[in-house]
């Protein structure tokens, strides 16, 4: 059965992945129109400048240089616009500032509305999940609340380079209906009902991809960065299981195929900071030199402490953090990463 | 309790990693050498100015250009010399040349050796294993047999980058024997016992490389790539369940530890080939442009043979089959990479 399509879509926030995010909607509703039923795509943004550039010129040049739009979408700073009568809401604001934007946009919700979260992070001092803060701050059951995760470097999709990708939700119905949503001929998304698996595959990737930059920035070669991003995943799955996720999510396209996009890609900004630390830089000297946040920066501390929680081993982690807090250098982390006594593989 | 030591070692084989082995051996032994005891590390070469570059010299020019090997190290090219007395016996030549050399290294072992092959690939038209091709033809039970195999590019290892890997025998003491022999500070040598996930992991990894080398040829980008390898190591890993491997074992070193160093490293050859394929010239121009193999152009059709006999489907060994034999272009391929109806992430 054809799930129902929607039919207003609101996506808030119009930088790099939800301007994408936009695109992929309206190329699948343009795809499948059916005369008289037109699904409009709406993206929400704070800067005048940006709103404008989608609008009149099909363009989000500060964020996708090079990219056309398509001609349907339109974007505006006017919130209760972009929501009216919208039953997809996508979420694509920085991590750390959802929880504030929530009350606003709760007054505004259609009641039957789907949300989508497309944010990577844990909240600061709750240790909260995106979804969480949204389920909390909308007062939604998790069967409304959806996440995107998966290899999805922003730029490329908007280049409409084949892409694959994971739609999760506790309600399967649901995530199939928002996939039917987000299925233009570059982008495959596949449904799934992990929640938790799927979100913390792309928190605790940024982490990893932070120890591979660093290896990579000290040269250590494709041998020493493989076995990082393996046990950098076996201690991902080891959380994830901790907390309900199960194992073949991380071991799928929001796991693994995340976490080898994001260390394999110059594109991705943990790696970039990752690089950056090795050349013995602070993380504050990182997050100015990048002008933007690595998240990894932001979740590795916040990981740490869920795990030593739940009495999870996390040594890359562990040690990114200890590299982060000026504990140890870069010098003595790179060692670390592979150094432990000869043992058998499975044991932690 | 430390593992008793051997005593000499013969390696069969001077190519790179049979040379970069013989390496690690010789600077393991020299590292823990006690008064009196030292542990001999000589190699079997087939071409004369290859030994000699290696015993007068200690270079191997040909395979392993300007690396210093140690000067503990010597080669011959007279097999009974090699192996006379050897305790340890590790094997590196070409896969599918193996057991026609086996009836000789039979006669000449000694009896309580220790067999070690560095081979991955599947015999063609058995489609045996190579530690089975070794347990049959030099008449071992498996007890004897070890596996080594993880992300272990061998010009990273020779220059002493810092790499982990697994040392698979169905005997875990036996393994541990070995692993102490091959630790020196930059070659963290893991257990397992689980031979069989580790040969499969090093087989099918070649195969899935040419995917992603086509996918690089194609400039399918990063988020392809990354999705081939999570869905290569899918299909590896079901493969290997079906014959008795564990699933940790795929998401270990020897599993996705290879598969990501292989196809990320511009030194690996099944991903070089992958790119020439991508070109569009024919399984024959490759092999004949590169002047040497790539073992997935040979591994691929038996490794689809194998699933299919079980009922294991591995639709990227398949479609790479098809590249291969000329049935299909790059062109088609690329888009059945990702291609399947929107589905739940887990099913088959």
């Amino acid at each position: 059965m054809t799930p129902a399509r929607f039919s207003r879509i609101a996506v808030i926030g119009a930088g790099s992945w939800g301007t994408t995010f936009a695109k992929i909607l309206a190329d699948t509703a343009a795809a499948s129109a059916e005369p008289g039923q037109p699904t409009e795509v709406r993206i929400w943004g704070r800067r005048t400048a940006v709103v404008e550039d989608i609008t009149t010129r099909h363009r989000n040049d500060a964020y996708l240089p090079g990219i056309a739009l398509p001609t349907t979408l339109t974007a505006s700073t006017d919130l209760p616009g972009v929501l009216h009568g919208a039953d997809l809401v996508v979420l694509a604001v920085p991590a750390q500032s959802l929880r504030a934007q929530l009350p606003r946009i709760r007054e505004l919700l259609a009641p039957d509305a789907v949300v989508v979260s497309l944010m990577k992070g844990l909240e600061l001092h709750t240790n909260a999940r995106m979804s969480e803060v949204i389920t909390a701050g909308l007062g939604l059951p998790a069967e409304r609340v959806v996440v995107v995760s998966g290899p999805n470097l922003a730029m490329e999709i908007a280049r409409e380079s084949p892409t694959a990708s994971v739609v999760a939700c506790a309600d399967e119905a649901v995530a199939a209906r928002v996939a039917a949503a987000c299925s233009p001929s570059y982008f495959r998304p596949y449904t799934n009902t992990d929640v938790v698996g799927v979100e913390f595959g792309g928190i605790v990737k940024n982490v990893i991809a932070l120890a591979v930059g660093i290896c990579e920035g000290r040269q250590m070669g494709d041998n020493a960065k493989a076995s990082v991003i393996t046990r950098g995943l076996a201690e991902t799955t080891r959380l994830a299981l901790a907390l309900g996720g199960r194992v073949e999510t991380m071991a799928g396209l929001a796991g693994l195929g995340d976490l080898v996009a994001t260390c394999s890609s110059p594109l991705s900004r943990n790696h970039t900071a990752g690089r950056l630390l090795a050349t013995g830089l602070s993380a504050e000297q990182v997050t100015a030199t990048m002008r933007q946040t690595a998240e990894g920066v932001k979740s590795a501390r916040p990981v740490l402490d869920l795990g030593r929680s739940l009495g999870v081993r996390m040594p890359i982690t562990e040690n990114v953090v200890a590299v982060l807090d000026g504990e140890i250098s870069v010098d003595e982390l790179a060692p670390r990463l592979l150094d432990r006594d000869l043992k058998s593989e499975g044991e932690q």
